[in-house]
């Protein structure tokens, strides 16, 4: 069994996106005693394991310091339960958070990845031994940093629509649908036209989904090749949070996934067809017609 | 053949659902006599038969006056066109846009559907006779307007937590899979505790979604019965764009949608199971341990 604790640290990121403060639906919260007296209730219970603690502060985090300030927090917790206690917790897990690029721009804003596991690792040693506390076991819930550069979202360009002094529209063969996190949280992609990677022009494009809704933007700005009806439109970094929420708004097919092994492709979800969209429909008893 | 015509009018409601202005992804813009030349060549080419134009300047909207200009915007042009082209469209389609309340205390705010009906058959047959166009066929696409009180969201309670001082979190069987609205526009809703509903007493809560995402929240603050894990809280008005745009977000299996006809409940869509969440997935032939 393990308890989810919400540490009070603010990683400064997208309210949205941020779930380790006091005011939180998630965890535990270490205000007024409240994790330790329903920690203290369960190891009563005898038919219950008490593992360790859990918690996750936030996505899409910048640097090391929310990090570290939780392992603080959470051990400096540990610590005391301990003392009060005599119960010593077996297992942290900290959750996820560590933030990815998404523009060529970002490159090298977010920690990488060797530098978080080095940081947290020294960190949780450095805590227990201030503390004399036996070394849990870590855990973390990495996911976003590890796929989301694996993978990318292929489009087909549909119409192209320029307002002359205005902007220049380009429509694909999707959008919110499959990828909804510039609609909910104003995030920022980059694409490249994969039939004219070697084409050197530029032009300054808005790349907009095919639902009926003005706020169904891919990309509000970006420079691509001059692109045609027809080409390929490929927005990168979307291995994350985009299959995963996609939905059949307009009664919008929801595309399948390809993976590439050594340069082979496997389909490994099939994209969905019409009747897909319609198979848990039930027709109510007295729109049947009956028969004569 | 119908034309979408962008007309430039701005409703004032939220950018996201705003669909009429010059910067649009939507439609022919006026702007620079694009919409008329499309026509033209549109008109030249003997397959296609020319009926109507249509438009829709966006959603939620709260005051005729929108829809008014937007008519003498249309038929302005409708005329213009008429005397260069010796053209009459046959059909007008406006679109949608009517709001509707969400809240209680919005009621009255929103123009009724006959007020609406009213105004517009009034502009339209006063703008014609104003210009001497022979009186279009008048489309008009309502859905939200309609149906939106008819539909209410059914959820079990589930965890509750108090954060002594800060706030009551009141968790339910959904959240933003099944209602994106809130997260997406700030969208705000009302609710009741069905089984409680004679008690007298209130409490201000939060209503939160199950999803692993703090921006989760479907009523941010709510004044209803005091409930207890378990009680039936019902979400009203999301008969329009909830179930349309729900996802499978965090593997979460969309409901199902119950219709009531005299009394009598019709399932009219059968709800997910896990399996209808894998059912597309296969796996890559490498994956697959060969037989010895």
């Amino acid at each position: 069994m393990f308890f989810r604790i919400t540490p009070g640290i603010d990683p400064h990121t997208h309210a949205y996106i941020t779930t380790g403060k006091v005011d939180s639906k998630f965890g535990l919260t270490l205000v007024d005693g409240i994790a330790q007296r329903v920690i203290r209730q369960t190891l009563s219970c005898e038919s219950l394991d008490v593992k360790g603690l859990h918690c996750h502060i936030g996505s899409q985090i910048d640097s090391l310091e929310p990090f570290i300030n939780t392992i603080k927090a959470m051990v400096r917790f540990m610590a005391s339960f301990k003392e009060q206690n005599n119960f010593v917790f077996s297992e942290l897990d900290l959750g996820g958070g560590l933030g990815v690029a998404y523009l060529e721009e970002q490159k090298g804003k977010y920690p990488s990845i060797q530098d978080y596991v080095e940081a947290i690792a020294k960190t949780l040693q450095e805590e227990c031994e201030k503390y004399q506390y036996p070394l849990p076991t870590l855990f973390i819930e990495p996911g976003r940093s590890i796929v989301n550069d694996a993978g990318n979202t292929v489009y087909t360009v549909g119409m192209i629509k320029e307002i002359p002094g205005i902007k220049k529209y380009i429509a694909v063969d999707g959008g919110m649908t499959d990828n909804p996190r510039p609609i909910l949280y104003g995030a920022r992609y980059q694409a490249i036209v994969a039939n004219r990677i070697h084409q050197e022009s530029r032009e300054i494009v808005s790349v907009v989904g095919k639902c009926c809704e003005s706020g169904d933007v891919i990309i509000q700005q970006t420079e691509i090749s001059p692109v045609q009806t027809g080409d390929i439109l490929v927005v990168e970094g979307t291995g994350a949070y985009n299959y995963s929420m996609a939905s059949n708004y307009n009664l919008i097919p929801r595309p399948g996934v390809v993976f590439i092994r050594d340069g082979k492709p496997y389909l490994v979800v099939r994209p969905e067809g019409w009747y897909d969209l319609v198979r848990r429909d039930i027709l109510p008893e007295y729109l049947i017609e009956k028969g004569e």
